[in-house]
């Protein structure tokens, strides 16, 4: 048998260019010999549709995409679609050959937790699936369906010899490993082949990272997809015997390496998906723009990224000369321009309010929304996509401007702590080609430079004591006095807990980002702003 | 048998606060010789909880919380609360007396849709509760269990006589009749006795309307507590007999009264239970501004309303003319603050960037992101809350200026469309005291004033065209196909999804706002941003 694992990167309500993904997929893998090719969950509509699962035209959409892609079905084909029956919405596998739909498989598990929201919108399927292919009996199944190991065990006990499974399954640091493993004991724990499609690509804060694999029954990894890539991956086995071979074995993609392909694919997918070719960004000198920068000249090459330099009052004088030396190295265009006029002017116009009173936020956030106003500024007139650079740590404490150094349509270090910034810079410098950060910037110490003298270290915990701390408050629910326990300082902890519950309301009005963590703020992580509870 | 409704206003998170709201209730409804009170669904916690749920120490002190109100006790109360029974969590309901728990039942329906998320939280109960007292069987059940007919039939078949509800039933246009009407279908057709208890206040984008209803079997409604108010209703009844007897019968209340209330409710909670006393927000002269204004009067307290007017060059001489009366008329603080200086120093900062280049959206956005600037200056200086004026139809097609306009903790009239902006002055203009919005406001035509002569009418369709086809498309999901065989010129259709699309990704950054439709901007409406389907 050979199977072909076509892990294709569609785009959330592109019916028509999904369907056109599908059909070349399954096509060059006919070319190839398959006798069976699986595409992902949901690969017709996008994942996740959200409520566009709710209008009724999507679904007849949706359902002809299906009929146009069974009919050029030589060989048998897995396509992850939306079935209706009477009025209820079922996430579906069609098996596909003979150029019809041949069957339909309906999920049973639909997760309701973390990001997902299946049950707002799918009914549950009540049956194991079974299909017959060459004489062996094959078991479809849906994402969730292969987490729960009572489905694999069913399929097995009802003499299925392959376990088939199409995903859409988003990535967060570490879980391509943790899935795979998985894989790996659901094949050997029923003695059966696996052959696994997963999705990739970014769409909004997800990102799929493919590495479909196919496993034999004794837990070999015969065959693996690339991460963060759309690939076809063929293997060739017989149900039943032990051994299996494909020339398709991508290496295993972890650690730093594995946040940053997924950071590249997210923010390059979100600008490309939404139309945009270019992005703009404001360089201050600090780790957190740098990286930003690096990681949009790989996403999307260095000439579509437009540095901005805006100096105060504050700068340091090093912030300039160490934005033009990472302009230099990243090979993007780059200018300065000053929020000092505007700076005045408003101070000047809001002198006979401030009157009488001392300086304190209110002049600080002024600096940083003429910087985000300048940006978007450009943003408008030459149609680039505004990139906001804060990192997890600052915006969990909201040690961030609303409208100021939030500003943008996108921001890729949304889910990186500070000190993985720091790790994902050190990785970047030592790719082929050398460095690109320059030292000065990994070395100074962290800054707003928005008052004289300014350090992140006067106001807040040393970072590697913050992210630990938020580790545990926000990524795991852990309670004040279980982290005090842990041995953090108890005023520390107070005082992390208090900023980072009061600044919920900045964060929702904060563009999306790339979710590298078991818990992003977004649809990860859903807290009332209106909220008294202390922790 | 006397029953007491007792719609409180919790604030989520508040357990100690929410606490002490149950117990003084319960007490003065003892001190009224009450022999039942019902208290509103999750009244402990706050209704909804959200994510608060996923901490194992917040249903720990949810419990603790349970077992203070319980201890006091003396007559029969039911009190909503978070059950927990092995690691699964239930939306329950306490049926207390003797100072303890007598019993606890689980909500049985849970949910998942337009604003609910009960099962990403919540175990569905699998039982009916009965409870007996005075000889009498009851049947207390939980908010969604009364709207399924199944549940109230299955109590009158096990030989109940009083139906029970506590309930959380969030706000829309016309939500408390269609409520009531079925609660007096429910109480007739079972022939049963039916006591009801809603939640009161607002809660980030929700209101709850209290109108809590006792009503007799022959549907005849005995009591009815008040709208958006918290509010002890008390009344007499005997199960199996037909006649009861009140004197809390609080008046319908409905149309525009109706939507007035739930904004200011939603905006005086909203500003409060967040410690805010004060708001600031800009006048520019328009109806959206004034109506705005009018409703943080009625919230908060004249005082406690800061405008702020900020002409620019293409600002019409009538906006500070009229927005002055307005303020007369309102009793508000005015100030002028002027956009030209800073809006002059962006344009020569950007003069280099800029050069050779038609003006266009760019500098009309820059006028609007320094208003935007000075609001929130104002914000930062003195603590008070920026309100931002943006209605639900210029929101929709994204009418409005991200971090300028939209610049705001709370926008009162989000989910307001432009021809209820109209309907909503013109009630506040009738009611006691006289008029408070200026005629010259009421009948000039909308204008942004961000260039000469500009006229909303020039790139929109008139507003009840547009409204009209922003309900078939927002609120019902209706195809543009559908759409256009209503009547609705087809290029008009096109352009107002297409606009509504492309909006999102400002939508997702603007603040929250008060839920007065059936579908608002907000956890109604999940639509991805990347998002290639055309309508």
């Amino acid at each position: 048998m050979r199977v072909a694992l076509a892990q294709i990167n569609p785009t959330v309500g592109d019916i028509q260019g999904n369907t056109m993904l599908a059909l070349r997929a399954i096509a060059r893998a006919g070319e190839q010999g398959a006798g069976l090719t699986l595409l992902p969950e949901l690969c017709l509509t996008g994942y996740p549709p959200e409520d566009l699962l709710l209008k009724e035209h999507f679904i007849e959409d949706n359902l002809m995409a299906l009929e146009q892609v069974a009919a050029a079905c030589g060989h048998i084909a897995l396509v992850g679609f939306v079935d209706r029956v009477d009025d209820r919405i079922y996430n579906a596998v069609a098996v596909c050959g003979n150029n019809r739909v041949l069957q339909i498989h309906h999920k049973r598990e639909l997760p309701n937790y973390g990001v997902f929201d299946e049950r707002r919108y799918f009914t549950p399927g009540e049956m194991l699936g079974l299909t017959e292919l060459g004489g062996s009996m094959l078991a479809p199944t849906i994402c969730e369906d292969i987490w729960v190991p009572d489905h694999a065990r069913e399929a097995a006990e009802a003499g299925a010899q392959v376990l088939l499974n199409i995903s859409a399954s988003p990535f967060h640091a570490g879980k391509g490993a943790e899935r795979e493993a998985m894989l790996v004991e659901r094949a050997r724990d029923n003695n059966m082949w696996l052959a696994y499609c997963n999705l990739v690509g970014g769409q909004d804060e997800l990102v799929f990272d493919g590495r479909s694999v196919v496993i034999s029954p004794s837990g070999e990894v015969v065959a693996r997809g690339a991460a963060f890539a759309e690939d076809l991956v063929i293997a060739d086995f017989t149900p039943g015997a032990k051994l299996g071979a494909s020339a398709d074995l991508a290496p295993v993609v972890d650690g730093a390496e594995e946040m940053y392909g997924a950071l590249v694919s997210g923010l390059g997918d979100y600008v490309r998906k939404n139309g945009f070719s270019d992005v703009v960004l404001g360089l201050s000198g600090g780790i957190d723009s740098a990286l930003t920068a690096a990681l949009a000249v790989d996403a999307l090459g260095a000439a579509n990224v437009h540095g901005v330099m805006m100096p105060s009052r504050y700068s340091s004088a090093g912030s300039i000369d160490d934005s033009v030396a990472l302009a230099e190295a990243l090979g993007i265009e780059v200018r300065e321009l000053s929020v000092e006029p505007a700076f005045e002017a408003l101070l000047a116009t809001l002198w006979p309010s401030f009157e009488g009173r001392e300086p304190d936020v209110a002049e600080e956030n002024l600096q940083a929304r003429v910087r985000g106003t300048l940006l978007m500024a450009l943003s408008n007139k030459f149609g680039w996509l505004t990139l906001a650079t804060g990192n997890k740590s600052e915006l969990s404490v909201g040690y961030s401007t609303l409208y100021g150094d939030m500003v943008g349509g996108f921001a890729p270090l949304k889910d990186v702590f500070k000190t993985r910034v720091y790790e994902l810079a050190a990785w970047r410098n030592e790719q082929p080609g050398g460095p690109v950060i320059p030292q000065a910037i990994i070395e100074k110490a962290p800054s707003a430079e928005l008052r004289p003298d300014q350090r992140d270290a006067d106001s807040l915990p040393p970072y590697p004591v913050l992210d630990a701390i938020l580790r545990h408050y926000v990524e795991k629910d852990d309670s004040r006095d279980d982290i005090v326990k842990m041995g953090f300082p108890a005023a520390i902890v107070d005082r992390v807990i208090h900023l980072t519950e009061t600044a919920e309301y900045k964060r929702r009005q904060g563009p999306m980002g790339v979710k590298i963590t078991p818990k992003a703020f977004g649809k990860d992580r859903r807290m009332p702003v209106t909220n008294r509870y202390g922790g």
